[in-house]
């Protein structure tokens, strides 16, 4: 098994454990840096390392199309080729091909699209998304999936699910014992006994892991949780669960509270770029007038590199004079507190303590006035 | 004395020496990486530190108008505000107001010139030009001076010298007692006898070193060499002479050679930012196609940070996918290039084979159709 059960949460359906992959054994609950085109934006791998960050997600449909899944393998895979010798998740590409909407034809057989990148014609089926996630060599390979919109019928969602399913199956056969593992992927959109069903037939086949997916499309945040909730309780307890997308630092806490194991999501990341810093207090954002002249760190109760070194005066210029180390600064801090809030997560599930540790969280962040909202 | 004379080339007029300053001793010659608004673009201080960097350039005119001089100086001065702990040279403003052509107008007083920020109206003197160093607290000041265009009559070429040399008098005057060397500036255009007038009269105020301002802006390089040999021929042996904003690999191979001892230039990181790579057989394009699939190190021969963990074909896949890592990757190499060539000049004079290390210096460079020009 490559998941162990270290110990369970009293309170709550939280769990400790690991997860042994070919790069590297991770600590869950765990938050998953995004990295699309086989670099995190902004920040080198020894960054990532400092800042506590144990694995990494990168993206298959971006680098299917550039700068290709057989040239990575070429040059001795994707680890070597972005310098990162700790774990990888890719995601299998379905949800970018579901993005593309029109330019997108879904059959039995797979998806057909066009490349964002020069508009020409692709395929990518079950037995090829896995093909390609051989090629870069990723620790934790996702299946193909096909998503649902939001709001869909239950019709539609029940296609959907099923279709889904059935590239799960052959996902699964379509794998070569190369030591990487495989998660399915837990669709049936917002209908508990869709979700019932879909995890029923993907346990049937049996994965290396269950992923959540099709969720934080949308929904009010109440039916998210309870969907994750529901979805978790169908997965075995002896597995990993991962809650792909999501999310806010609010929604890792209230996974975690749910039984979920791991996360991604491009928001600490891309709300860098545009300034906008996550704290133990809220979020600020950086170009605010009130933090010209302000030479606290971003969060004094931060211990990340930015922290440590910089003012909110110097990221403000920085940010205004659109320099480089703005994105660069940024994404180091709000990673760092979003990896930081899981380690502080983990310890707190393994002193039992984590219902005491959700209150203490909430109670931290102070009104919207006060923090930029 | 702030300057020291280690040892002397027997082959050249080159020098090998040592200035100290506030923040510390900086090894002469010396190339200083440009961190125009308090940041090398896309270099964290501890990068410039690894590449060896021992002294930096920031620019008065943009610190002044963003976030503005007062500003920093309340946070605790330039140093602090950026995270670097090393030495700082400002240049005074004069070549950037004089780049803005028409927003400027000169007049005995100063320049009044609009902000390319906000177009509002500004006024630089001597005076303030030194009064806006001394608040950021670099520890290499410059004079204030007026730029000459290229080309210029004798008569033009005389009236900015004399104006600059009396604003240099008016700087030296100004200057308070911090510790904080000032640097006076040879014009002089392209006329030989003005470059005397102009030291002659400079050297009369007495600095603290000595900068060849004017070269560099359009004229033949063998006219810019000659006019850089010239004007070091007429400086103290005792006193650091800094050729500014110059210039390419060769330039500073033959500055070196001609006695001067301090270079800064935009050419490394600016060209980074662009994809042009410098590297010991002469400069490559990395967007190429050519290194798609090539699994080598930029240049094989280098041992920055960039060479030993990433290959070209990475490099142009970020350059491609514009990714933040890109800029910040190459712009690591380009400034360990510089840096390093400089180190390894410094080592040549030491051991007094200057004329042997720039001959293998020029045989080592590949026809550019080899090397993408």
């Amino acid at each position: 098994m490559s998941f162990q059960l270290l110990c369970r949460s009293s309170q709550s359906a939280a769990r400790r454990g690991e997860l042994a992959t070919l790069h590297g054994t991770v600590q869950t609950p765990v938050f998953m840096p995004v990295g699309t085109q086989a670099t995190v934006k902004g920040v080198l791998p020894e960054q990532l390392v400092e800042l506590g960050a144990e694995i990494i997600l990168a993206n298959t449909y971006h680098l299917f199309l550039r700068p290709g899944h057989r040239r990575i393998e070429r040059l001795g895979g994707l680890h070597r080729f972005m310098h990162w010798q700790r774990p990888i998740l890719t995601d299998s590409g379905g949800f970018q091909i579901y993005s593309l909407r029109e330019l997108a034809t879904i059959t039995e057989e797979g998806a057909t699209f066009k490349s964002h990148l020069d508009g020409s014609s692709q395929f990518l089926g079950p037995e090829e998304a896995v093909a390609v996630q051989e090629a870069l060599g990723s620790d934790i390979m996702m299946v193909l999936d096909t998503c649902i919109p939001y709001p869909a019928t239950r019709a539609e969602a029940r296609q959907a699910t099923e279709l889904s399913n059935r590239w799960a199956a052959r996902c699964r056969k379509a794998q070569r014992p190369t030591g990487q593992l495989l998660f399915g992927i837990v669709q049936g959109g917002m209908y508990p006994d869709l979700r019932r069903m879909a995890a029923e037939e993907l346990l049937a086949i049996g994965f290396d892991g269950y992923a959540i997916g099709g969720l934080s499309v949308g929904e009010p945040r109440a039916q998210m949780y309870d969907l994750a909730e529901h979805s978790a309780s169908l997965l075995p307890e002896d597995q990993p669960r991962y809650l792909m997308g999501v999310g806010t630092p609010e929604d890792l806490v209230e996974g975690v509270w749910r039984g979920i194991d791991m996360f991604d999501c491009v928001m600490p990341t891309r709300n860098a770029r545009n300034g906008m810093l996550f704290t133990s207090f809220g979020r600020i954002v950086i170009k605010n007038a009130r933090y010209a002249d302000d030479e606290r760190p971003v969060d004094p109760a931060c211990s990340c590199y930015t922290c440590r070194h910089y003012s909110r005066a110097y990221l403000r210029h920085l940010y205004m004079a659109r320099e480089i180390l703005a994105p660069v600064l940024n994404t180091v801090h709000n990673l760092h507190y979003f990896v930081d809030l899981m380690r502080r997560v983990r310890q707190a599930i393994e002193q039992d303590r984590l219902a005491a540790f959700r209150r203490a969280f909430y109670e931290q962040r102070q009104p919207e006035t006060e923090n930029d909202g």
